[in-house]
């Protein structure tokens, strides 16, 4: 199959978080989590962390339900947009161009609603930003550097390795096997960069996004980032953590903005330049995969989930129970 | 009352746990956590931290069962020793000088049973051993520095706090304080060296001894920790944490050795040099006086602790039942 | 000697830098350092840091020249000073009580010229500022907790040494010892408060301040101030680290102000509870005292210092030579 | 020139440093630095650092004299070694196929001078080796993570940078310039895995090793690697920093090993997924690309250098000076 892959998806390149109250999303990200903010529209605000050179790598778009609207992959040149376009076409997928005014910065950006039914979308150029790596001044709190994966879930977890890696190029790092005989694959961490991803497919009601990665400087940064919410008065918008994933061998929190939408901060992961190597593979039910130490995680974050979105009627899409079990034997 | 105080007690001491298997649980604190072994024999391992200069702050002692034989506060002098001798005395409460081979490396040792019936000893002099603090290339995992407190229950908190401080002279650093109309204390953080506690006393079942406190050289000590206990396979012994504590502003995490024994790795208190300051209060249903931010408490880390034992007989002492509630409201 | 100590003097209190630009020493302090303004007039910035619960520990005060106009010590109680105030009239040294209007949120302040002419204040009281500990969305890149030292140079630091102990009350931490046969003290770390030092008294030109000392919440508060002053353009007023000293184990960075006013920023000291502790000795010719490891000092931070003022004409005074040699055999 | 690129070179794989006390050499890098062993013989010592999963990414070779025999680069496949070889062989550079003694765990390697007369060689294969990095309870000190880069000194550095990216296809992600108006390439930071360097080619005599880059896994580690030294009696191998690289972005410190091998430890640097991206350019003038803060560099760290050995006689090979002035006029 990967013969057919004519085109080169590079990284992670933004999620579009729908919010009910912008001005609270924007201080909630900007003056606690530690984001910047490189504009802002009536109803939009564009944020990027502080190893971007680019102009966003978060869009907070006010809606009247919370969510996530799309996430997008960066590609190699503006042919691979095409291609991907013939693509999508040739699947009977819904594809379209944004509109100028729904790609603020950015260079030609297709839309599509992808086999798996995520909102996915893919672009080629996106305008300059200041880089910040170097204004330490002007880092704050837990000092997000890039948004590093989404974590979707779909009830066919096998079949989405299988799309993303065998139709748009992926390689996975790590891979937790469901029951014998089968070992079908419950979840896989999937890689287009060097690290351990760019998405994680996980088996669960989809389409859903289960949270956004943000990678953080350091390990303190995990400290300081709960320091700095609970100092705001946030200490209850820690979901999760902080503790350490089996997979991936991140050192993690989990995080709900004020409208619930989730995010992940953490720090640890492993270059994944060995792009030939075998994957790690973990049982489902090994409690080291989940929670290499820490507390448990609670009952909502297996159950609670992102609404994704139809690209044609904007409508969230019901979601689909999955084949396998949603949730881990140790879970209580 | 204080008029009457005519000792100086100077700070926490050393700790005695009893554990069943003193090799797996000298091969625990050793290994795993950090400690230094300065000194064993068939009975007993001495253990030290970084800033020790002297013998020992935690001594594992072979026994049948689990618990804390005893905890000893260090005095300035040997007169001390004979005032607090007087005291005991004229309350009429159990009392002996250890015997020498009960006090290795400890000059005259006294024992008590206090009035809130804990085994406490007394000593003046400890033999020196090889300062740790400046040989980093010993140094490992979270690190260790000292043995900074010990938090135990009684039935009758605000007793203890009474005794602690009109009777022996301790400053209180933080007050846990009951319902309206009483406010009656339910909990007391009180010093004698200048950090926020020698020891914490609690409402509860008691005597009970709930934890040692063992404070770490810095913040990323606490991640270390959790990383070195997974990494030999003892994920499961990480009871709460890692989180911060309101109380105390302490960053900690809650560890259980092979035999249960409850110990804190903790990081991030602050001098209490003003000794005339008002203690800080806390309402005892202010979540954030327990977590500032981080996972709940397990329903065990409020009602699963450490036996005390009859300094005469060596038996452990049954408890009695708290005063007040023992568990705040927001435990669920 | 100490029999006569009838006065409890419980710690560093504050320093009073002179700044030629008080907009710009505020700037620098507060965005670049991470200090915080509790109050300013028009000749002065009243400074705290996150441990304080007090007004300042930090006085900018506009002046034509930079230096140091005074730094103050804390007392227990109001009788306190007026013994201090006996003591020096009686030692015949300059005496007198600050204005009202020169002791913003301070109680009654007594100031003097010390026997070794330092212009050094006292006061029992100084008016609560908000606790700024757990308000962690306010922390900033290096995180002071508090003013914890001043270090002066005098021309016979022995007798420096012996006026802080035998008759303000400070015990030694560390000493350094000048060559033999007299191993005369060359330089002497003191305290009051349970830390390595209130004071250093080192041999040189004086009386001159070499350094306040700044201490941070953790290690990696040194890296992040580094990177803060760099990022904001301030890369070469660090002067010195990070390093660490074999005295005190800090882990340090000295900078200068704006004005060239010397300040380090510290983290890694330890507890001196044991008062009766004998104090390490080193020998001046040791290069592992001054640095335990790092990059050599410059020249200029053993020759460059502050200014001191007489306090009744507020003059600075001229430098006296030092009876030994000023700087160790090991610079360059 | 890129057209004719038929090989995939995808990462730095190891150095060879020669050392003349191999059992010294070893507890080095061992028990001091944090690397592991895997494998020894008689003349040799395998390492590896805590990301990695083959067998070596440093090897310690016993030799009358220190340097580097030489450096490796790991390629896609079988098939692109002999790619290289006819590539090399058409150039008539020197070039032979390691012999099995001489490769221990690793498969086919094919050794070069190439056209700057370094050593290089290149292989495909190497054994699998356990995998520590969840093996936290053995992590010690600064946590080396990979063998990430190394830097070398040629007398045309434009020409160097020409035949890496030109010849090897690899890309730059930071530039330094000389005087204009040349502006003639004087150092480039030049990657093929997704880290801001595999090699660093900058002016100086050459062909000559400057440093190998060892990654650590936080910045404290950095500041523990310090500690570890001098503890254990290397203070003064530790020869520039801890400070911070402009360029990259690294926090650093470099250490000369007990034969005065240079290797640098750091970390900060960042992602270079964003292939296309115009690289960063530095004049060769500004203080702030060596240091972005921190000491000045020694005259040694720019005049002392590792011999690099001719591959067919295992001679040192003469340096040949630069063409370009070989140290920036900021150092005295």
């Amino acid at each position: 199959m990967s013969g057919s892959i004519d085109f080169n998806i590079t990284r992670m390149g933004y999620i579009e978080f729908l919010v009910t109250d912008l001005e609270r999303a924007r201080d909630f990200y900007v003056d606690v989590i530690g984001l910047y903010e490189t504009e802002r529209d009536a109803e939009h605000v564009y944020l990027r962390a502080i190893e971007d050179r680019e102009h966003h790598c978060i869009v907070l778009r006010k809606a009247p339900q919370p969510g996530v609207s799309h996430f997008a992959f960066k590609v190699e040149c503006e042919e691979d947009l095409d291609r991907l376009h013939a693509k999508f076409t040739t699947l009977k997928r819904p594809v379209r161009w944004l509109a100028d005014n729904q790609r603020t910065a950015q260079g030609r950006t297709l839309l599509v609603q992808d086999p798996l039914n995520f909102a996915v979308a893919f672009y080629a150029e996106m305008a300059s930003a200041p880089w910040l790596l170097q204004k330490y001044h002007l880092h704050r709190h837990g000092c997000p550097t890039r948004l590093d994966h989404v974590n979707v879930l779909t009830p066919d977890a096998h079949r989405g390795y299988e799309w993303y890696c065998n139709d748009l190029g992926f390689r996975p790092a790590e891979i937790t096997e469901g029951e014998a005989p089968e070992h079908r694959i419950w979840a896989s961490w999937l890689y287009r960069k060097a690290t351990v991803h760019d998405i994680a497919v996980m088996n669960g009601p989809g389409p859903r996004v289960h949270h956004a990665g943000i990678s953080l400087m350091d390990p303190m940064g995990v400290i300081r980032a709960c320091d700095a919410l609970a100092g705001a008065g946030y200490a209850d918008n820690i979901e999760r953590g902080p503790a350490r994933h089996g997979i991936s061998n991140a050192l993690f929190v989990y995080i709900r903005d004020p409208d619930g939408n989730r995010f992940e901060l953490y720090t640890g992961d492993y270059l994944t330049t060995d792009r030939n190597s075998e994957p790690l593979r973990w049982s489902l039910d090994n409690p080291r995969r989940q929670t290499y130490w820490g507390p448990p995680p609670p009952r909502r974050w297996f159950e609670e989930h992102m609404s994704v979105h139809d690209i044609m009627t904007g409508k969230p899409i019901p979601p689909t129970e999955p084949l396998l079990r949603a949730v881990p034997t140790y879970v209580d």
